[in-house]
């Protein structure tokens, strides 16, 4: 029933984000946003902002000496339509209760990069 | 913790938004889509698509007469970060098990007027 998306592996796509936001090698790290991410990419939640890969690479090493040692997942199911995917992640510690979790509203490009990631708390951080 | 805002009353938009979805009367639900959406606004969520008031409100009375005698109320709560509200809703008849259930992002206009849905569905349409 529901419209044929653009998008063809919206558990791939989540999976290659949540990695991103995992990754501490800084050559990694940035390597991986080139790939995940447009140029322009933007990102916005309700504590962080971000454009462009500079930023994006900042914000997430930010949140990554922020929340040092904890790790983000992809949780629960991922549904896309159109040239846009929802998906929900957890950060903790593996096998505890996480501290956060939140839903994010990726919009895609043609060539299957995130222009956009609108994210949402569902938890917020303790 | 959350960055405040420039959305003041989630609820009340959310509340406005539903109206709109839920009003038979054409002349009654066109004018309040003028004064829910700003003119140019689009909708995308699984099934549908549209943008502009003329077309909103074709898609708008399309789904009326395909779910005639069911009403869309708002679930849960409402959060909001930047130009952006999240909100859930759920069609059906009162007092019974809702036939479908969604959450929709909505960006807003700095005078306060709808300018982009995003949809997604939570309990497909039985």
């Amino acid at each position: 029933m529901q419209n044929a998306s653009a998008i063809e592996h919206p558990a791939a796509i989540a999976q290659n984000y949540v990695e991103v936001w995992n990754e501490t090698d800084g050559a990694r790290r940035r390597s991986l946003i080139e790939r995940v991410f447009a140029p322009q990419a933007s990102y916005t939640d309700p504590l962080m902002q971000s454009a462009g890969y500079d930023a994006l690479d900042a914000m997430i090493a930010a949140a990554q000496a922020q929340f040092a040692g904890l790790r983000f997942s992809v949780t629960g199911r991922q549904d896309a339509h159109h040239d846009v995917l929802r998906f929900s992640w957890a950060l903790g510690v593996e096998a505890a209760e996480p501290i956060a979790c939140g839903t994010d509203i990726a919009e895609m490009t043609p060539d299957g990069r995130i222009a956009r990631v609108t994210g949402f708390l569902d938890k917020m951080p303790s």
